[in-house]
């Protein structure tokens, strides 16, 4: 479905009322909606945001759910259970929900108002992505309602982003080998992040180091690490800093400094340094985890490669019961 | 200061309304925050609520700060520099502020429109910590608002927690004797945790086991475990779930059902089992963290005494510049 067209519909069918956005999903598909929430808890004057895990939302399901809620919900199989049992629950209350997967019948989409049945690849321009589609889509909710100030930029921003990727692609290249050989037989990796960025620190350590290389892992919020990660820094624990753009960049910049003092094993994967500057300022911190995704795709899949351990071998998952 | 009165006077100069409720502090205070940030989310039919990291709410504060909001903020020191500019933003905004501190001459105090001096030690009651003071606060606030269904139940639940949280801390001490013996020389530990309880699962991870001990953790959500994090699961990574009672316990009796079968290291901690179904079952979950609090510092201090690394030791926080 056309991103715009959609926000349209939701608005019009409340009367041109939204009062609530829920983001609901498990693991990478959750991760990836992380900057949504970012933005409507950042900018929006009127609108509540929820970010959940799908089971949480089932069980624990916030009162204000109802008729005015919108709940976005992402499945990549389209089947996983808690999410589309998510999405039941959603309408039960009278929300409206909009369903995302790469599966055309998935079930997720029987309990779906709208659906985007999105593109997934190597060869995809990443604005296709669900993260892409669900960022533009609740920018342009937000608009919609109560009006965005920078939507102009924002859709520039949309136009870019796949050149962005593009070049950082490339320009990473020789150093996620590099890292891959100098971390190869590293146990266990703290990834930081802020702001708009921390849903990929989150990301990178639950999926692409535990799930996929069954590596241990752990995210740190920048802003938390003064008060109390950062007594573990030492010469022999690695630490990857995710550093984006926008208004949280200082506690990026901060943790860093302080690693690069005491801590011996620091990789910095920035987002000025890749070229996420070229979308405006006013935006540019939005399109972080978009351009994060792919970057640090390439280093998870040159750290396999010298570790000899696929990126799709799994032991548990799909493979027994649970 | 008095709980409710504050609560009333907090309503009352709003005209009755109260719209945000922030939860804005670093580290262990911000652990103290989740469970009443998790009440407002799921019991609030009307009042938007935030957890914030205060660094990231001074450099992204939400826009919906004003003069209708309440922002509660916590500092053990009182002068953590991030959450006194936290508060001072927030008053710029126009919102109300309320500031918890253990110090009588925190700069935080010269910040806050209502204050709380809490009692904090071995012999401290624990409905006079931040974390209890915060949530009945919050709960009182909600109620003044809009009505809380359960509101007696919940001073009921109250008046009982010092009793549940004394008789678990003897239960637990030959049980933490014995986890310190079988766990003194693991490197590394993941907490498991949902609903109320997952901020005392990111709380152990940072405040107890990496600030106070130095060691690796991480923190998983137990609905989040079986979207990538169990592809770690194995014989020698140690667990430790954190069980709650009320609505997400059947999350966590999921996650422990699958370590039984393929983990080798596995401790429980569970509220059922240590007696905070004494509690009414409708209000019952909000009480979690205050005994897991409790419970879970008997396990660090039997852990520290074991590894010989004192509570109190610190090679960075306070001794260099950062």
């Amino acid at each position: 479905m056309d991103v715009m067209k959609t926000s349209k519909k939701i608005v019009e069918r409340n009367g041109g009322n939204v009062s609530e956005i829920y983001f609901v999903a498990c693991g990478g598909s959750l991760v990836d909606m992380y900057v949504s929430d970012f933005f409507v808890r950042s900018e929006s004057a009127h609108i509540t945001s929820g970010w959940y895990t799908a089971n949480e939302f089932v069980h624990a399901a916030p009162k204000k759910l109802g008729s005015t809620s919108v709940v976005i919900l992402c499945s990549h199989s389209g089947d996983t259970p808690e999410t589309v049992a998510a999405a039941a629950l959603a309408r039960e209350r009278g929300a409206q929900t909009v369903g995302l997967t790469y599966n055309k019948q998935a079930k997720l989409l029987e309990q779906s108002d709208y659906s985007f049945i999105y593109e997934w690849g190597d060869e995809t321009r990443v604005h296709n992505n669900p993260m892409a589609i669900i960022l533009d889509l609740t920018i342009n909710l937000v608009d919609e309602v109560e009006g965005y100030a920078h939507i102009e930029e924002f859709r520039k921003g949309m136009g870019l982003i796949d050149t962005v990727v593009g070049n950082a692609e490339k320009q990473v290249e020789p150093r996620t080998a590099a890292f891959a050989d100098k971390y190869q037989r590293e146990p266990m990796f703290y990834i930081l992040a802020s702001g708009s960025s921390y849903g990929h620190a989150y990301g990178f350590a639950i999926c692409s180091l535990m799930e996929m290389q069954w590596l241990d892992a752990a995210p740190i919020h920048s802003g938390e690490f003064f008060h109390g990660p950062f007594e573990v820094t030492d010469e022999d624990t690695p630490f990857i800093v995710v550093m984006g753009l926008g208004r949280t960049r200082e506690l990026d910049e901060r943790a860093l400094a302080f690693l690069k003092t005491h801590a011996g094993k620091i990789e910095v994967v920035d987002a000025k340094e890749l070229g996420l500057d070229m979308i405006d300022d006013s935006v540019n911190e939005y399109f972080n985890p978009i351009l994060f995704y792919s970057v640090l795709s390439r280093y998870r899949y040159a750290l396999s490669l010298r570790r000899g351990h696929d990126l799709d071998v799994r032991r548990y998952m799909g493979k027994v019961e649970y």
